[in-house]
């Protein structure tokens, strides 16, 4: 029996072209005979659809549309779509008024309704906001007799039959050679206490499909990427279909929405633990596996290759979030600022890549304080990668600001409010650019300055995507020092898989990002000599510090005992306590850790915990409003 | 005996200085005999303390905290303190790590824990992200004799007792007259099916309360304002004594946090459903009610007045939460463009309510565009209210850009780019003005304008807080009439109980905001004679349709069925959806709605879903992105 994994990417709240996505995968699925299509979780809506959800029209929409596409579906193949699903006993008995459910679409018809069990409400997710985990465990039965007679029998009988009124339990005695599938639903199989060291959950449905006899467990998705996480899925899948000796097929989505990258690799394991399959990194694709019958697992089918390392599986990630984000969004065009310093650098590159020279225009600001080298380093920068530039310099309009500021200023010293103003008369030219042609505004500060703040609110923040919020500085320079070197190899390396990160280069022997960019030490160029080292620890001890206290919940105390300066860390821990105001006023940033600054990040601003830096609060807020090198509000 | 509600306004994360706040309470409540003192819901770290309850360091230190103050309290009196506890259970079972607390804290110890067992995860409300719900009902007995031996008995034993290990139903046998004290947490109360005619959860805690005999329950919450909020806590709250014959003390939080405002009015009422006490709304308060053990009943004590009418109940939230996240971000001054338009006239009128006309900073920005009696209108604010102003022409600036892009814009007219660039040199002189003397930037937007985008990124919407960012036009306008009348009353009315809000004008015989700036037509002055009704509809039908859409979730075709224009109503609702971006990067707004734009608002930017306005999604994509008055990205 074949089955297919549709990896598709849908676009949040787009109910008829995610159902014709869904449709469109079915045909091709059909012409290889498929019995099964698997789609990602709620495929009908995308994920995450949010609030959304408390529009009732929308859900009324959403079940109309169910209905539609599974009148238009091939008859005979067995698809099954996510979508939401009201959870009729919510106004009588109490609980969340909706399902996040999996309907098993047939013969024309809605067949079963599957619901999760399971409700992530961490990080970003919020599902309890909007649903009501279901209380059984789900299984459909393919090739059933009942399932046949269901189809064609009382055609007055048009509503759904929901896991309740369904005694599933019974199937398999009176059915012949029946393939009973286990259906669960992303966070269901992320419960393995074996596998976690822990349990989060107090049930875990795969132990109950097992119990109940299951031939194979699907498992439908949307699971957002971060660094290295395909490599703990596909460990944690592959100890579920060892431990329970059941094959496992994991669909996810591809696709970025807003903040939120699915890197797709949608995978299969068979009995053995033995991985059977895999979908592409990053892109759509079909996926079709055969499920043989006799031996009852799983059979070998095609592995697609995944990025060789840790760089290049993060470039991808960007290019696709900078990609979708501004199609979904109805741009085709992007601008941002050059300065001549990695992280515009790195950032034009991504849109390069993600949406065609033609479609990306760098622009210069220069001032009085910037290096000569830094404008050649853009020019040099735009014309490696073959975009369009336009240099405007700003020198005239400091001058205005300060001369209109003079009656305030007169008497104080050059300090933080100028050097915000230069920033500032940078991200006021660019976004005119943006509303004067249309084009989106791409922002390039990197996580390293987000956390302290070392970057300016309305200024370099102006945006309506940070493509590199959650990369760090170091990071930064790693996949830079990763896209020379591929830059390099290009000649020999064209035939990769995937063919949607190749940048349209014009002279192919180039490196992509000037050396110069790469060596030179990093500068926000806001006064003479300026240099970040100045301001901030240099970055390795940065990053490992913000690591530990983002990343890990590490206390200061433990991070001066890991063996980092006490004074530096505590330093650091005020600045990022400091520059939550920033941050909440960021634009969306791409994430690809395991905590962004964004949706998962949910701090207070007005906040006076900083014992995790070891000193008491009245010195903390003392220092961090007399530190001097972030811009204060 | 007596009881003692201490409404307490906590800063979050601020372990000690609540600590102190809770111990100062309990002496004064000990210099009148209080046996009993209420804090509200996690009245040691502040509500909603949010991610700081991910950082390991900030629960064990609030544990040390509460130890510390178990000891510091007077012995003799029981107090209730809001705190968080470790889940133990969840590693081995499964569960959120934490649950949301109250502890009993008496003669030096901690004496027992009651969880929260309904978690509202709703609206502003994440708790499912952070807490397991507690299992059992809560109640605790006081004048009971073994208490008395427990606290001084066996020294050894100071762990906590949790309500898994007390036998809590056994106990009322074995005490002399004991009371019987039913212990709920905020949404703990909130699920009488009778009065909201559905359930929202499974279960109701006072059913099992009372099932368990107790004679009096008490509510320990952290509820945040909305308008006319108390109105339905007290009906229901009396609903609740009335149906199960229990006097009930309710005890809220106050004070604001962010975005939340939180209004007090802790109330009581008696078993026949009669308020017995309410405590002061928008300050803190120490409320003494007498719980006769003969009656079983509370006795009437102190009911202080809530605010007149609607108008005057959220000017009061206003100026608190202005007050409030000045103080608490470690702000004393705050600055504002003044426009003399209506809005930036209220937010000057609540900022120097909130903290004195010396401490609030007026800056006017014209430019060729605005009209003579703009500027007029503004000093004449700044003069009745007694603050100081500056006047900042920006037509310099204006020219500046003009130079610097004319390379860029040569050839094209005069547009939103141009509109946009106006509003943000504003912006950025506002910050450079802040940044320069330390000032807090307040914005002036209102919800009307936030909701369909009528307002700069990057430029009016500049600020650290957004004032009046959830008040709608219409009800600006109500507000500042509201506010003259006051005004010309003001000699007679001085002895009002509330004395937070008195507007301390040089002249109380002048009307506090201009009459001009309430009776001309609203205008952005972005262009000659440009006026808010050549792009919107006017702000009655405006207001009413956005009402529609937020408030009440109705599709667009229920908002053309009450009689609204299907074209305004199509074009308003594009509006809304194009604006998000916009939203998402706005600063926190005082949230005085059942519905605000920020925490409680969660919207996906890269959205299709527009079919509650009845047009296929093509078009409305198409009109959005001409539609010619809402500055686009």
């Amino acid at each position: 029996m074949k089955i297919a994994i549709a990896q598709l990417n849908p676009t949040i709240g787009d109910l008829n072209g995610n159902a014709q996505q869904i449709l469109a995968a079915a045909q091709q699925a059909e012409k290889q005979s498929v019995r099964l299509l698997l789609t990602p979780e709620l495929s009908l809506c995308g994920y995450p659809p949010r609030d959304l959800l408390l529009d009732p029209s929308f859900v009324s929409q959403m079940g109309a549309t169910l209905q539609r596409l599974a009148e238009e579906l091939p008859s005979q193949m067995a698809v099954l779509v996510g979508c939401v699903q009201p959870n009729e006993r919510s106004l009588a008995f109490g609980g969340k008024p909706l399902f996040n459910s999996i309907a098993l679409l047939q013969k024309g018809k809605i067949q079963q309704i599957f619901h999760k069990r399971l409700l992530p409400t961490y990080d970003v997710f919020d599902e309890y906001r909007y649903f009501e985990p279901g209380l059984e465990a789900n299984s459909l039965v393919l090739e059933g007799e009942r399932q046949e007679a269901r189809g064609k029998g009382n055609e007055k009988d048009n509503a759904p039959i929901t896991n309740y009124q369904l005694p599933i339990t019974n199937y398999r005695s009176q059915l012949d050679s029946p393939i009973k599938i286990g259906v669960t639903i992303c966070e269901d199989l992320w419960n393995d206490e074996e596998f976690w060291g822990r349990r989060s959950y107090a049930i875990n449905p795969i132990e109950e499909l097992i119990q109940q006899g299951v031939d194979l467990v699907v498992n439908l998705s949307a699971s957002p990427y971060s660094a290295n996480k395909q490599q703990v899925r596909e460990a944690m899948l592959q100890h579920g279909s060892m431990r329970h000796q059941i094959p496992v097929l994991y669909t996810n989505q591809v696709g970025a929405n807003d903040d939120l990258i699915f890197d797709g690799c949608s995978v299969g394991f068979n009995r053995a633990g033995e991985m059977v399959c895999r979908a592409r990194a990053f892109e759509t694709d079909l996926l079709i596996v055969e499920y043989d019958e006799q031996a009852g697992d799983l059979q070998p089918s095609k592995i697609a290759p995944t990025p060789a390392n840790l760089d290049e599986e993060i470039w991808q990630a960007l290019v696709l979030g900078v990609r979708d984000y501004t199609r979904k969004c109805g741009f085709s065009k992007v601008v941002l600022g050059l300065s001549g310093g990695i992280d515009s650098s790195l950032v034009a590159a991504i849109a390069t890549a993600a949406l065609g020279k033609e479609n990306v225009l760098g622009v210069l600001m220069p001032s009085p304080y910037s290096s000569e080298h830094s404008v050649h380093d853009a020019l040099e920068l735009g014309k490696n990668l073959g975009i369009l530039t336009q240099t405007i310099p700003i020198g005239d309009l400091m001058q205005g600001y300060d001369k209109t500021l003079e009656p305030l200023f007169a008497g104080t010293p050059f300090g933080i409010a100028e050097e915000n103003i230069q920033s500032r008369i940078r991200g006021n030219l660019l976004m005119a650019v943006a509303n004067k042609f249309g084009y989106l505004l791409l922002s390039t500060g990197n996580k390293s300055e987000m956390a302290v703040g070392y970057c300016t609110l309305y200024g370099d923040m102006n945006g309506g995507l940070a493509a590199i919020a959650d990369v760090p500085k170091t990071r930064v320079y790693s996949i830079c020092r990763w896209l020379n070197e591929r830059g390099e190899e290009r000649g020999v390396r064209s035939e990769g898989v995937n063919t949607n990160f190749r940048l349209p280069t014009p002279d192919s022997r180039l490196p992509t990002i000037p050396e110069n960019v790469i060596n030179k030490p990093p500068s926000a160029e806001l006064k003479p000599g300026q240099l970040d080292q100045d301001s901030l620890p240099d970055y390795d001890t940065l990053d490992d510090i913000l690591q530990k206290l983002i990343q890990e919940h590490q206390s200061a105390a433990q991070i001066v005992a890991a063996g980092h300066d006490a004074a530096v860390v505590d330093r650091v821990v005020q600045l990022v306590v400091k520059a939550e105001f920033k941050r909440r006023q960021a634009p969306p940033g791409l994430k690809i850790t395991d905590r962004a600054f964004g949706t998962g990040w949910r701090m207070p601003i007005a906040n006076k915990w900083v014992s995790h830096s070891r000193m008491p609060s009245s010195e903390v807020v003392s220092q961090a409003a007399a530190s001097p090198s972030v811009p204060p509000r």
